[in-house]
């Protein structure tokens, strides 16, 4: 049903709660907030995602209210930021009461689980879009960059690789799944969870440290072309989920590799630390899995299980590089 | 010419400049930005522009660069905050390198003025969309707030009203402008002066503040409400251009009373301080202009230049509002 709600019905239906750390909320010209303690730096960042591309017209508002905000959290995880306050853009071709409340549903659980304070934004007609920009605060000088590579680090990654990579295989039509296969690698693409506790408890632990949103060997790249070295990653350690265990290796390493959307957080570390990073990883309740090493040597070399060279064919994801 | 340029390629070209505040600025997970002093509260606002609603897809480049940071500084001044950084989103149908030169130059022009850093945001492909999200600071209690209007009040206005619908009503057609008309007009509605220094300025002078951006009586009934307050404005009194001047008086009410799109700051402080208010105009290099008064009556009083009372019959813009 679409019922023709004005704009500022809509921000206070759907995105108007009672300030808690923020002086104003939304609904203001600005929202308020408190500077972070002395010694804390803010931490930034917005993503776009926009429907056609993103995610497809059809697509579950709850999720999409999960991911909008969750794809956000990850890059706040990725330096190792305690979440604050976010803010939400949003155009939308109508006012539709259901899109919108399971869009905000979604939306609010996961800010609730991470104590995040909607604090201002936009509602404006126009082909679907949201942009959320977040807010963090990480103590002064402990933030975990692209650039603290260091060569003899170990390169380790969390939870699962290549879920999300399956799952939209197999809606383009590129493989079938079965429906045990298909509920979890959805589940994953569909609503990614954001490692913001691990990403606090590596503060310390970790040198650097992205998020896989582009692919592994995409976002590696970035850490290696920031820190200048290089990496060998063992192809076949990647830890991968039950259903992406039963496909192929080929497949398999397609989606690990270069399969994007899977919002892990990707780090390097000091050899010595590996105690400090297993309990790191217990403290957040993530698994993480040791898959290569950082080196001097420039340029990111793939070995399979048996240590033999493997062509790295895996291209990240580039919004504007043309097919 | 479209050329084949990759998102990082896009990143690097127009958006990248050595930080400066900013510890990490565009390409990493995160901006880091050093804490504001203490004291000092962050105001954060987003505005989202979408191609066909905001802009026409044959808009200058340059200007929509411009205008997409000055409405989000509009809502800075709206507050009395001082800029600090900005993230941009942008999603495009496709990376077209004379359109991005074009943007770039206006939104750095614009930046460089307020010396603000743009510190992050996100490059994707989809109908044309421009979301900044913008940050500065302001002294803990000393910001302008909607909230803030008390009876007795003046209620003042910056610089000019209605250059903008008068611009926009020519574009539709509604009616015919000369060329000199034409150019200052639409000089106003696409290069609209964010009230920054003005903002600054009223900070402990003004009593609530407000842009506006949606129309004079809209925006005005936004303070009113938040305030608890009522007023009388004096249609006639509103400052106009000298092609706003030859207008008729109807057409000239219209453009005043409902046009939105001029980014003024709508203002009220007590009587007493009408000198301080004039000095921060003077500060500020800005014409402010008195045109009413805040009241304990609720509700919105429009009164001619004999003091008869006017129909309001002028709504404001509302973007879900069924036409």
């Amino acid at each position: 049903m679409t019922i023709p709600l004005g704009e500022f019905d809509l921000i206070a239906r759907y995105f108007t709660r009672p300030a808690r750390r923020a002086f104003l909320g939304v609904g203001d010209d600005c929202a308020l907030l408190p500077a972070p303690a002395a010694g804390e730096q803010l931490a930034i960042s917005s993503d776009m995602l926009v429907e056609g591309r993103h995610f497809l017209p059809d697509a579950d508002p709850e999720a999409l209210g999960h991911k909008a905000l969750a794809v956000n959290l990850s890059d706040l995880a990725a330096v190792g930021a305690q979440p604050l306050a976010f803010t939400l853009a949003l155009a939308l071709p109508q006012a539709e009461a259901r899109w919108l409340e399971g869009f905000a549903r979604g939306m609010w659980a996961l800010a609730d689980a991470h104590d995040i304070e909607l604090v201002g934004g936009d509602t404006t007609r126009g082909p679907r879009n949201l942009c959320i920009t977040v807010l963090g605060t990480v103590p002064q000088g402990r933030a975990l960059l692209r650039s603290a590579a260091q060569a003899g680090d170990d390169l380790w990654v969390s939870g699962t690789l290549g879920d999300a990579r399956l799952a939209l295989g197999y809606r383009l039509g590129e493989w079938s799944l079965d429906d045990v296969a298909q509920a979890t690698s959805f589940a994953r693409m569909d609503r990614p969870t954001p490692r913001v506790t691990l990403g606090l408890a590596l503060r310390g632990v970790a040198h650097a440290a992205i998020d896989v949103s582009d692919g592994l060997l995409a976002d590696l790249g970035h850490i290696l072309q920031r820190s200048g070295v290089g990496a060998t990653v063992h192809a076949d350690a990647c830890p991968a989920s039950p259903a992406l265990r039963t496909q192929s290796a080929t497949r398999r390493r397609l989606c690990q590799l270069a399969g994007g959307d899977d919002y892990e957080l990707l780090f390097t570390a000091p050899t010595s630390a590996r105690d400090a990073v297993q309990a790191a990883a217990t403290q957040a309740a993530t698994a993480v899995t040791r898959i290569g090493r950082i080196e001097t040597r420039p340029g990111l070399r793939l070995i399979d299980a048996e240590g033999q060279v493997l062509d790295n064919a895996y291209a990240g994801f580039d919004h504007f590089r043309p097919a």
